[in-house]
């Protein structure tokens, strides 16, 4: 196996020409392996049917294996996925700003690829192919790191993708994979800052602590989503039974679910008892404060502080009764992710102050938080979902795996 | 002396109100902040004085005690920049862009302050002031942690500024000094994640390699410039003597400053004796490649790798002549800091191709490397000039203290 500092170095060397492809010949490459994933579904099959096999044997849960599995289907949709990439514009290039100086330098503020992208993910093989395409369509080069569970997949994968670009002309070490995924590799790639300009891991909460943790190349954090809804004392409790229903159990193991909701004082009476109705409809568990306890019953599970910190990602939520607006406020701050937060209200005021003291990434106001997505917020494609302040917040699309440069032209100008 | 994790803990406690204040009250603390400097100056020359007499006991470089004096026209001009800053455009609650889904959600992109900024600087005692208001103007609080060896002078200049914040009404945690500076709470700065959004190192490469390396606080790197001149076969000879002349003296101690000469070999026997004799007129010591030094004599120092390396900001260039525009590109992504470069050619294919493929974060044509500054890129102030890709590139204005929030409002939309 390639050590991953050797992968990282053919990256880095492939870099600069992949930064320079144009738009039409990066859209052809895309459409080439869009082209080549099609004509080898039997040989992805195939790749994929070692992996579950190998799952099934180590007792992968269910969830799990659903996540790991490729069939023609899933392949073709990974396929159009591809396609669909290449009618977004491309966003290499872009002149943000310009302007001349007092001494005539034209000076222009200009978008170029970050340069390699590191990825670091679990067992869920669609990822490799999306994260190496929409860097591709950055200008960037990738290194990718999968689950282990995912790796004859991912190779199987990487391998026809790899052709295409040769057959385009293209520099393969554009798209690389990590087969070595051992732990001294994660460690490795975690120090690889003469190669890797940004590491972006997408996965769980375990995965992305130890890469913040542990990280020297600059990181994105995506993805832990412990988002919550507040319904306030003046709010439409029809309206919130049907917000926290859609937003704890439409998906709830995507990053915009709810995982707790806090209820106003002066509401938690009549609305409790409404909402645990319509969650009862998907068995959701309810881990609530005393207060919800004394007004649901003592059937309902006591909540912890560890469980208004935690990110179920199952039918479970934590619910919790609160003075004002202020204290929910307050406790989002304290125990949320700044990914997304709802209030639901009629009042003005509180809606606004909700919007304003709120430190996440999205902030609504009377809707789900299951809209925090890049389609529904205009990006086109979805790299993440950035739950940190620097460089991308919320949804991320191609324009988050760019960066910026000053072009200069004068003629002779001196300081 | 308080714990620096105290002082985290209550910056963030503040962070949230301070984010808060409108533009006309920030910039009424700004001026009260300028008036009480100008009004303390015999506090403030007092206290500074017992950090140069410390100084010069220890046998501070003479370049070292300039940097860390105060006098009376030092002390009006820090007033200045601070009142130059009300002038400033309110970096925050501008709404960036904005839109309807077609689920009928208003999504508006808008800014909001970063939090809580770090910044770690050298015994520079006007990086106090700077920092801290350009913090406020950008809704920020900041902690900041400044050279043991102006600790005094950063104590009383703290000291005036807080008591100016609590004459406004202004929670004046708003703004913190680190009097601990031993090295125990610079490791617990790096690791204050709980308080801290971002931390900035202002000051030298031993400073910022040791925050980038250990933080796990998000960092953005500023100021380190090895800034290089490549001057083309197809050069304006005398422009390029002017350029380079200017880009090594005009201030060698700045990081825009120039610290190597490439020049293509065609160019060399001309034009290496013409920069020679300019530079001569600064004394620059060179320290050339082999071919140099068979063209400007034996006198010229040996070129080392590691000079190659290094950014002198002192009277001493690095001088290499290369066979192309290619070998000169190649050079500068491999030794350079990504900071500011400049080709001098009348070649518009060259230009363009060493526009391109120079992956700093700002390039010149027929310019000096001089002007890469906030001021003239149009920004206002200059919080630093960033090195890194993530967040922020090149010059940095209050813009690099914001992030993005997305606020949606809705009546009751789920998915």
């Amino acid at each position: 196996m390639v050590d991953i500092l050797d992968i990282g170095k053919r990256a880095k060397e492939a870099a600069n020409s992949i930064a320079q492809l144009s738009g039409p010949v990066k859209n052809k490459a895309l459409d080439a392996i869009a082209d080549a994933l099609e004509k080898n579904i039997a040989v992805i099959i195939e790749a994929n049917k070692q992996d579950l096999d190998a799952a099934e044997q180590n007792g992968m849960s269910k969830s799990m294996l659903d996540r790991l599995t490729l069939n023609d289907k899933r392949i073709r949709d990974m396929a159009q996925a591809v396609r669909y990439i290449t009618t977004l514009k491309d966003p290499v290039s872009r002149i943000l700003s310009g302007s001349v100086s007092e001494e005539g330098l034209m000076i222009e503020k200009i978008t170029v690829p970050l340069g390699v992208a590191g990825i670091s993910y679990e067992a869920r093989p669609n990822v490799t192919v999306d994260a190496a395409t929409l860097c591709l369509k950055a200008g960037n080069c990738c290194v990718l790191r999968g689950g282990k569970e995912a790796i004859s997949s991912n190779t199987a994968l990487m391998g026809i993708m790899r052709s295409a670009l040769s057959g385009c002309g293209i520099n393969p070490d554009a798209m690389n994979l990590v087969e070595d995924v051992s732990r001294e590799s994660s460690v490795k790639m975690m120090r690889m800052n003469e190669y890797l300009d940004v590491l972006i891991p997408r996965g769980g909460a375990g995965l992305i602590r130890t890469i913040v943790e542990n990280s020297t190349v600059p990181v994105i954090e995506t993805g832990t989503g412990n988002c919550h809804i507040y319904v306030d004392a003046e709010a439409d409790l029809d309206m919130a039974a049907e917000i926290i229903y859609n937003a704890k159990t439409s998906r709830p193991s995507v990053c915009n679910a709810a995982e707790s909701l806090l209820v106003h004082k002066d509401a938690a009476e009549k609305f409790l008892p409404m909402a645990k109705k319509r969650l009862d409809e998907s068995n959701v568990e309810l881990r609530g404060c005393d207060k919800t306890r004394s007004i649901l019953g003592e059937a309902v599970i006591p909540a912890t502080e560890e469980d208004y910190k935690t990110e179920f990602l199952d039918y479970i939520l934590a619910v919790k009764v609160v003075e004002d607006a202020d204290e929910a406020i307050g406790h989002i701050n304290k125990y949320g992710t700044m990914h997304s937060e709802a209030i639901v209200t009629r009042n003005y005021a509180t809606a606004e102050r909700f919007l304003k003291l709120v430190n996440s990434a999205a902030v609504y106001v009377n809707a789900s938080t299951r809209f925090t997505d890049g389609g529904i917020f205009g990006l086109g494609a979805e790299i993440g979902i950035s739950t940190q302040k620097l460089h991308a917040r919320g949804p991320m699309g191609l324009e988050a795996l760019t960066t910026i440069k000053h072009i200069i032209r004068g003629n002779g100008q001196v300081r």
